[in-house]
Order: structure tokens, then C-alpha cells, then sequence
């Protein structure tokens, strides 16, 4: 242990958005595979998809009733001669003739003559193989046309392509079985403190239990990522060497503990001897002041605080974006809401501040939010009953009751393109 | 195919809102089970969880620096003895005695005779073996209280507590290895349609691609739930009986296709001869409008409609919250946020209307909404393009430029408490 000044005073460190422009500028998606559409939920398309048919593949009924020439309806009501019954799947057996219909079902073709369908509900049952038309149609009523949705040929989705439910519909419209996606990194998650005691082992009341390999593994999960668990490494410089190593054959390594001014000194060394380029290791923001981030040869190495909170709040800003990245997103970071508060916040200005909320919402539909219980970093409870953070600008003294915010969701899958740290110094 | 006049006309079919009431008041969750905290996220607690511990275990130091008796800072700077070094994990050796202070890391414990911590950036190094306090420091600074974030035996997490990456965190604290949630229910989805060709099959250019199975796969997965993929049952009473059977063995059997007018003379009659009772058929929606839900025994039956946009806005407004509801979740709705239009949107009145849109933020963090393309039901590319469904309401004759609606998101995992359906008749 020593006490020399930081390299860096703690004014020097990085605004969040820098921090995460530093990050995201350095990151790049690691390779591509092929797999089946249902394992495709929540991947990003590596490769454009063009549709393999028109859609409709041809003029199709868009109501359940009949098709008719619409000339035969000027004069309505009409009554016409039926000479087929076309359901979905059929192909329709006669052209229409003037004062014919074809009784006809959604999704089904159109046969030739006909240019309307007239629903169901227009008509009347008219004597033995014929019905009444009750009104006028005009041409093109309730049809849908031959390549209208899609043409053969044409690009769907291009390459960079969230797959969302919608997106493997349209995949499995084109009939792609196989898609081809970013692929996912492989991470790692390492704690340090010779006081944390693992999940597993038997309580002992003295020591801190080790939350946080689990809730930052929940949250790579949450990307739809199985990270690694490494374990506990002990303030011991080669014990942590080892672990490091293990770790740097990952593309991520995630890093908690070990990150505040006297314990930098065994983690930054040990890293700088494995070959790995701090580019930064502060961040103004509160909580999560002492978070870096590195890079190796081949891996991401984000050192985290060791206080549970911080570095949920931490991953939130840093590893989510830099996971959705590596994954091909282009949305990378959580969706930003504006959110009226109910009661005042202090702050102390020089950090952006992020304060644990609950929201809800007034009779208007607009988001309110409430502190979610005692803001002490050490309070993992209010992470847990917190559905956002509210965005407390850096030159902010506090905001009053009343006043408007931002608030970045905490849920899974609630992304949008930018930060929305407008208020980040 | 019969042309008999519906038993409910369409303007007797149920408000969204009344039909989500309907199928929440018959839902509960289905048992519960016990798994891994590393398989728990996203489920549900069944039970309640306590401390089992007082957490912190001891008065810790919150930052790196000195422990100290307050009062000898009084006069700072004051030149104090070194008489102890405790790391994260240590416990103190000694006690302090006036004019002494120990050496400490953040988590350490703090020593007996201390009631404050001095930040290592308000000292000096001193003579040998002792350091130069620049300022005083008031009792209890920089030190967290034993138990002031937990408590032995109280209750940090209720039942019904959704199991999130904070959550998780709690849990580990509380060393919750294994957890009581409830159960997923197991789901099954069939699609029907003479018309339709399965994903597997070869491309026959006059058939329609049967995207509803995978398109409504991918939202029940989005939910973590893996559905079984019953197949496409053809437009024959007995081959569709067989297909209902087997989807009746399930806890949840979502259907699409053969819900309009005509086909429906299949899908009810069976499900009716296999002791499902249907509680609706119709709902004023655009799209959507032909979706019915009813309950056997033990399964919940979902009917959508067979377009496959319809299918999909069907899913989020009642499949999506039946899902969440079964699973034991209190927050059963899609979020729903303000978003100005960015161009004016008409609607015929009489129905609630979701339109795809497209989301952007503003300079001021508002959401503005325009349009994700084409909003004909057959579209499912702007579906794939569109981030939530705006809602008009059903009174409304359409919303102007610059007006503010709600809209509903459709990423996965952004919930709340209500539907967000203020304009819904």
C-alpha cells in the first residue's frame, strides 16, 4: 500500500460521455456466425436479407365475402350468379364473367375479372347460386395487391438489423432458417477483496458477501449473454495475476473491487504487466468515481467499484453499450425518459449524479419519479426497488419538486441511440 | 362455410381495456418452483426472502484513509500515531487510544476507540510512523453503521418481487443460492391456414409463409419462456381437432389464423366440443379486431388473428400481459410514454387504433413519433421497423403535427403498472 498522489488528481477524471465515447470508439463487433432463426431473438443481422417472393404472391381478398367485377355494383343492390368458392390456399378454378362472384376468404386469390371484394356483411343471401350486393364497391375495394408488402429481389432488412419478434417474422417470411449475426463475446466476471465471501461458502457474519459477480453476471445475462464466474481473487499480487490471465483469454473481462486509490495499486500493475492499456480509471459521476477501462491484444477490461450499487451504475453507463457494440447494436444505451419529480433532490454540483427512482404515472400519462429509498451506495435494497436512475447534471445544486428530469430505465431491452446525458458536463 | 349473421354483431365486441380486465381477472400463477439464483432472472419470487445477516457486519470505513477519535482533529492539523493497518478483510488489532489512529481501506472495519474516518486526500505523510490530519473531521464521518443497510431477519424482498439484475444482487447478499419463484407456464403455438407454407418447407411462390409461429415464438421468448411449435393444422374440423388436443395439454395455447368471420365456424365449434369456453371473440381494435380468448381446464386458448401484424399487435396487448400475469408478475403491461407526433395521423372513430411508429428523442429529451412506414395490417416490415404502437384513441378522428400521444413500447422488458390506455372506450 502506498499513499502517493494518483497520477491523475480526481478533477482530471472523465465526463460520463467521454468515458463512453472513449469506449465505444475503441469498439468494434467480433465476427459473425450463422444460426438457426430460433435461437435469433435478440441478435443483430450481420448480412442484408432480401425477400425470396413478392408478397402477397398474389391479388388476395382482404375480408371474407366475394369477389365481383365492381361495374356489376354500380347499379347496387345487384344480385350475381356464384360460380366458385375460393378459400384461403385454393387457387380460384374460373375467370369471372359480367354478373358473376366467387364467394371468397380472407387471404385467398382474387380470381381474373374480378376487381373488388365486397364483405360479408354488404350482402344478403340471394336465391338458390346467386347473392345480393347491398352497395356499390369501387375497383380495388378490400384487395390486397400482388407484391405490395415486399417484391421479389428487394432488400428487407439490411445488415445492422436488430432482431426483434417483428424482425423474425420477416425472416421467416423470406424463409431464412439460418440467419447470419454478429457474434456474442465471450465475458468474464473476476472479484477482488480479501474480505468478500462466495455464494457458496458458509456464512461467516464478518465478512461482505460477494454480490456483485452475480448481479453484473444477471446483467450480461440480461443481454442475452452466459458470462463466466471466476470467482474471488485475494488481495494477493500473484493469486490476482493469475485470475487476470484467466480472465484475458475472454473478449470481456469484467473486473469488481480493487478499483479505489490504495488497491489500484495491485490491480493497475498487474494488469500493465499482462499487457493491457488503461485509458482511463476515473470517471466524474457519483456513484462509480473509480471505474477504468482497458483494452489488451484481444480483450475489454472494465475494472469496476467494488460497492454493489456503483457498480451496477457503472456497468449501466459503460459495459451495457460497450456488450450492445461488441453484439452489432447500434442502439446502444438505455432508453432516457423525461420523469416529473414529487418531491426536491440535493446535489453537490462538479459530478452528474445518478439517483435510484421509482416511477410511476399521473391521470396525463406522464412519468413521475420518486427517490426509491436511502441513496447511500452501500444501499443495494434501493437498487432493487429502483426502476430508473435520474439524471442529476453535473453543475446541478439539486432540482425542486415539481421540475422535470431524465430518467434512464433500469428494464432490460429499453434502448435507444443516444445516452441522453444531456446534462453530462 | 356458413354465412349466418355473427352471434355478436361487431359492435358488441369489448374495449381493449375491458377484454385485458377480462383475461387477468382468470389468471393466477400456476405453482411454483425452486431453481439456481443463476437461472432466476426475470422470474417472480414466490416467497419472501430475509436477511440473514447484519449487513454491514461492523462500522466499515466508506473511503481509504485514517480511523480516528473525531475530538483529536479538533485542532487539525494534528500529527496522530499510526498504530494499526486494516485491510478489507482484516479485523482491527487494536484499540485506539487518544492521539492514535489506524491506517484503513475502504470495507475495512473500523477499529474500537475510532468514530470517524479521514480521507487519505485530507492527510499528510508524517514523522516516521504517524500522519499529519489537515482538517477536522466531525463523529461518524466516512463510516457506514453496522446494519444500516440490512438487518438479521428482517425482510429485504417481498413475494411477487420480479428477480432483476439488482434483485440478484440482493439475493447473493442474502446468500439465496437457490430461490422459490413461480413457475413458467408451458406454452404451445399453432397456426391454421390451408394457405400457409412452413418455415421448413420448400418455396412454393403461390402459398403464403407462415410467419405467425415464429414471429409469436420470439414474443413468448422475449418473455423467457421457449414455446412449443405445434405446426400448421389445414382447414379440416378433424385434422384442427387433433391440433387443439394436443395445444389443450399445454398451460397456454395461442392459435393464429381462422379467427375472421367464415373460418371461425372450425376453430369455435372444436374448441366448444373440447370443453373450452370463450369468454370473447371480438375486440374494438384496429388492428386486431377478430381475437378471442377462453379457458378449459387447465388452458388458457388465445385465438389471434392470421395477419400476421394483427397477430403480433394482439400478442402485446393481451398474450404479453397474460404471460406476465401467469408468471407471477405485477407489472403486466407494455410501458407506455408521451411521444409528439411529427405529422398529422388520421383514424376512422369508433375503434382504438395502434399505429407503428417510429421513435427519436428531441433536444429537450422529448420522444417525437412518426410514422414506421405503410400501416396496412399486411405490413409487417414497418412492423419490424416500428420501435412502439401509438394510440389513438377510439373517439378521435386522428391527431395533428405537434400534438402528444401515448405510445407503447415494444422492446421487451419495458413494463409498468398500467396499460396506458386513457383513450380506450
Amino acid at each position: 500500500m502506498s499513499h502517493d498522489t494518483p497520477t491523475h488528481p480526481a478533477s482530471a477524471g472523465l465526463s460520463v460521455r467521454d468515458a463512453q465515447a472513449c469506449i465505444v470508439g475503441k469498439i468494434h463487433p467480433i465476427g459473425t456466425e450463422n444460426i438457426a432463426l430460433e435461437k435469433a431473438l435478440g441478435r443483430v443481422l450481420a448480412s442484408e436479407v432480401r425477400a425470396n417472393r413478392d408478397l402477397p404472391p398474389y391479388d388476395l381478398a382482404a375480408m371474407d365475402g366475394y369477389a365481383v367485377r365492381s361495374a356489376d355494383t354500380a347499379a347496387a343492390p345487384a344480385t350475381l350468379e356464384i360460380v366458385d368458392d375460393i378459400q384461403a390456399g385454393d387457387m380460384p378454378r374460373v375467370a369471372l364473367q359480367p354478373g358473376q362472384c366467387a364467394r371468397i376468404m380472407t387471404g385467398a386469390p382474387v380470381p381474373a375479372g374480378a376487381d373488388a371484394v365486397v364483405r360479408v356483411e354488404d350482402t344478403r343471401p340471394g336465391p338458390d347460386g346467386a347473392v345480393e350486393i347491398r352497395l356499390p364497391v369501387p375497383t380495388a375495394a378490400d384487395i390486397r395487391r400482388r407484391a405490395e408488402n415486399m417484391s421479389q429481389g428487394e432488400i428487407v432488412l439490411p445488415a445492422g438489423t436488430e432482431i426483434t419478434p417483428a424482425t423474425i417474422g420477416v425472416l421467416a417470411t423470406v424463409k431464412q432458417a439460418v440467419v447470419e449475426v454478429y457474434r456474442k463475446p465471450r465475458v468474464a466476471i473476476l472479484s477482488s477483496g480479501n474480505e468478500l465471501e462466495a455464494l457458496h461458502e458458509p456464512l461467516d457474519p464478518d465478512r461482505i458477501p460477494d454480490s456483485n459477480t452475480h448481479a453484473l453476471a444477471a446483467q450480461v445475462q440480461a443481454l442475452g449473454i452466459e458470462p463466466a464466474r471466476l470467482g474471488i481473487a485475494r488481495d494477493d499480487p500473484a493469486e490476482l495475476s493469475r485470475f487476470l490471465e484467466q480472465g484475458l483469454e475472454y473478449d470481456v473481462l469484467l473486473i469488481s473491487g480493487g478499483t479505489s486509490v490504495g488497491v489500484h495499486d495491485h490491480v493497475r500493475p498487474a494488469l500493465a504487466a499482462l499487457g493491457v492499456t488503461l485509458h482511463f480509471w476515473r470517471v466524474e459521476m457519483r456513484p462509480g468515481h473509480p471505474v477504468a477501462f482497458g483494452t489488451s491484444d484481444r480483450a475489454f477490461v472494465f475494472c469496476l467499484p467494488g460497492n454493489p450499487v456503483s457498480s451496477m451504475v457503472c456497468f449501466a453507463q459503460f459495459v451495457f453499450p460497450a456488450l450492445r457494440a461488441l453484439t452489432g447494436h447500434r442502439r446502444l444505451f438505455r432508453r432516457v425518459l423525461p420523469a416529473r419529480l414529487t418531491h426536491g433532490i440535493k446535489s453537490r454540483p462538479g459530478r452528474v449524479e445518478f439517483v435510484r427512482v421509482a416511477l410511476t404515472r399521473n391521470a396525463d400519462g406522464v412519468h413521475e419519479a420518486a427517490s426509491a429509498g436511502p441513496q447511500s451506495s452501500g444501499d443495494v435494497l434501493t437498487m432493487a426497488r429502483a426502476d430508473a436512475l435520474l439524471i442529476v447534471p453535473a453543475d446541478s445544486r439539486g432540482l425542486a419538486a415539481g421540475e422535470t428530469a431524465l430518467v434512464q430505465l433500469l428494464e432490460a431491452g429499453a434502448c435507444q441511440d443516444d445516452a441522453g446525458l444531456e446534462g453530462d458536463a
